[in-house]
């Protein structure tokens, strides 16, 4: 039997690829031990791969108020609302990795009010989830509320930044049936082994 | 009394702007007669700057088996549908430029299926609506329809692209509350003078 | 090519109808320069004609504690709830007439919150959505809401009554796929000639 | 313990109102035995006390390819798609009555689909839901739909413009807290004595 | 004719039912003067017939903190808000019975918000709409405000918990197209004769 | 720091158990290696406890036209369309140890349009989502699809019932803040150890 299709779309091979889409791509296996699927999908499109993952690493990479895991919380948190199979799996292991912690991205993907987090990391989920479902509902007072936590401006734009950037990213996902590396879904479940 | 924000977060200066961003700005500024809001919001983050355009024009620039209008009307539609003003403004003129129609911008901003437009061109939104609203229930025959409109596969591609970019760029306008130039209310309503 | 259809239904010659109707639609044409459609379009059946414009004007004419703009407001925001488009383009031109104020209709038929509008006209839009969206959940509160912004009684009145009044003014466009006059769409955006 | 109040408003005296409106209500209460609330919730302002029983009798009394039961099928419907007590009781009653049905009333209020009606009557209900509920969603194939169960064109408008009028209705009902007369409630339940 | 059928699933004869079975259904028979039909329609799986009962049973006829008519407007608010024909009529009838009073049942199934019952009622009927639409959503809060109207933990459990089992019941009725009982429109309606 | 609460509400110690609770508690452990959380919680209240375990009995263990992992997946289908924490996990892991695969629960639990089972499998879940989500709207074409791919009437029963157990299943766990033990997260993901 073969291999599940990872996209709806071709997925090209990496010796046909241009530089410095393949130099990304080796980057990451080098780091991952695999190719995370979003990379061998959206490299169908060279300059929308490009675009995308800076997008992303502007994002994802900065210097920001918001530690590694808030990222990843707010991306699956606010790809669980859009059922976004490949986010939830992909991001929620990267969560567990840099959460140190087997739980929480499940928890996260369904329900955060009832997270193991803190009560700041739940108020920054609420907005970043106000931002991907009905983003025309903003007012002034979301901010506030965030800011009554301790965020700052910045940290505000981070979140709901990033909220933004997966509603893309969710779609694209959608749109190409993007499959999820069988990898991600044991990540960061198992205690490390010493 | 002082002009309304353009934005929620400070807006740079053209002069303290990286070279290129400011490049960018004045290149629009010299087509368009003046530089849109979007421009000047984003650039407070001058790598998400770089990015956004980057993907902006990866997709609307590119050639493709939809016209210039058609990708308006994708994005002018899914702006609908998330109730995002500055897209439903300032690319609803666009769209009335591109199309040379005075109308059809706002039909389709409130509701494609009585818009003076092709059947093809609403079976194009609705693909576009549902990737903007529900792209969970994408499925095979979603395409199908597509194709019996005599979409190929990279124009779906597109459809869903322009719908997901959007998607983004909604939600970075709600953030940041951009408020849409005063000029592109009218831009492309007025007969042409000869 | 044949002028697109104004109504599903078939639109009576003006020398074909009943007096009192075709009065009623000479005197509009003498103030604005053309018959606005909803006249040409209900025309079909004078008895509800003639209930429709009587409860218009007993709604939009009376003496009220609104002023004409803010009621123009709550028809221009309610019809945006309703993706109304005949209201919104009818109705947005009268608004930009009356609040001499090209950027208001297009601002309130997206968005109330982000308008160029008073807090008090927010609040009024707010329970003026709430009437035409859910008015099962209208309680007390939401009244006493609208008190604390300084209106009285008979205006919530008027301000439910014409949420309601275009709930089923929005559904007869729908139904009779009523079409905007071409003229709406450019009324009130250009500075008056002096 | 005083009575339970008809209204949020001021209810008028009946010796306190214009002669046309009083009479429409003696005439009411000579042939239903009592004055239905909604004569005395509305006469607080005459002028649309008479619109709105103009509008509602040019629809509702009018010769119809509708049965009069038919018609309050649909108002019955769409009110409780609304969730409006006051129309739900009191026009489930007259239904009751025209359709000399006990039950019929109560199952159309909650779902059409399994009522004791006609095929060609759940149709007429379904295009009146989508009227009532999403009328910007009204495409040709509904139309269509309609006249594969043999209702005319005029039907369609009967059908269409009765949902329109109790979206009105419903939302006037809510926005005063109509109270629904006792009596309503046992109305054509009981068998007819001989 | 023939009897409008109870069920979609074919209705044991009381002969060949379980021995505990028809005893039951004896029983209410000779309480209530016939056999509600969800005691018909679910025998036709005997064991989960006793696994329902037994759960019923457990929650409305255990010692509570609530009423017996508390128990059956909770019931009737969360059929309502799931459009469940029979368990709006049948615990309809039930409520108007306990509760003395033929209007409120109707108006529950409706619009909890403007029934004549207490405000501590309102509140605790909030709660157990929430739970039947959209539970994800509780939060401790929701537990306090209970506690405000001075509900205890058992208290709210029954509340939970009893939209919790009619969340499963309406669902069965749905699946079953279960009839409601003639016998049950007027139950409670009319003035107990002396 | 203490463990994480397993319920909003008390959990008792095994020995102040019934004895059958007890008995069915240890039983479970006996099998799983420890017991389940809602088997903890749910025995708050005894009563309940016994009717819930034998509805559920009656669904799960019966011989049927449905695998038992086909019965997990409506489990957790449902669930996720409830946004249920504790069912999705627990029962996500018992799909996978009866699927034998590690990554259908997941799939299943957000979007079983693109996970990996029969397009049969996939009728199932669409007839549940159904009954679960907007139960009103079942009509006989539902049914009828499901015959076309080879259900028989009990199968749909049991479908639907199932959907309907976990609809009080799934309130039941928001209700009582249920945490999903620590061991479901990883059961089934691992390769068996030979």
């Amino acid at each position: 039997m073969s291999a599940p299709a990872i996209s709806r779309y071709p997925v090209p091979k990496l010796a046909d690829l241009p530089e410095d889409v393949r130099a990304r791509m080796l980057e990451v296996q080098e780091k991952a031990g695999f190719i995370p699927n979003v990379f061998l999908t959206l490299a169908h499109r060279p300059d929308e791969f490009r675009a995308f993952f800076a997008y992303h690493d502007a994002l994802m990479l900065r210097a920001s108020g918001l530690t590694k895991a808030e990222r990843e919380m707010i991306v699956v948190a606010t790809s669980g609302a859009n059922d976004c199979l490949y986010c939830i799996i992909a991001h929620g292991a990267i969560l567990r990795v840099y959460a140190k912690n087997p739980f929480v991205a499940d928890q996260i993907a369904v329900n955060y009010r009832d997270a193991d987090i803190t009560d700041r990391q739940k108020a920054m989920l609420e907005f970043a989830l106000k931002v991907a479902t009905r983003s025309v509902e903003l007012v002034d007072a979301d901010f506030d509320k965030l800011r009554g936590h301790g965020f700052g401006d910045e940290d505000m734009w981070d979140i709901g930044a990033i909220a933004a950037f997966f509603a893309l990213s969710n779609r694209m996902a959608a749109l190409t049936r993007m499959r999820p590396n069988d990898e991600f879904y044991l990540l960061g479940r198992l205690p490390k082994a010493k």
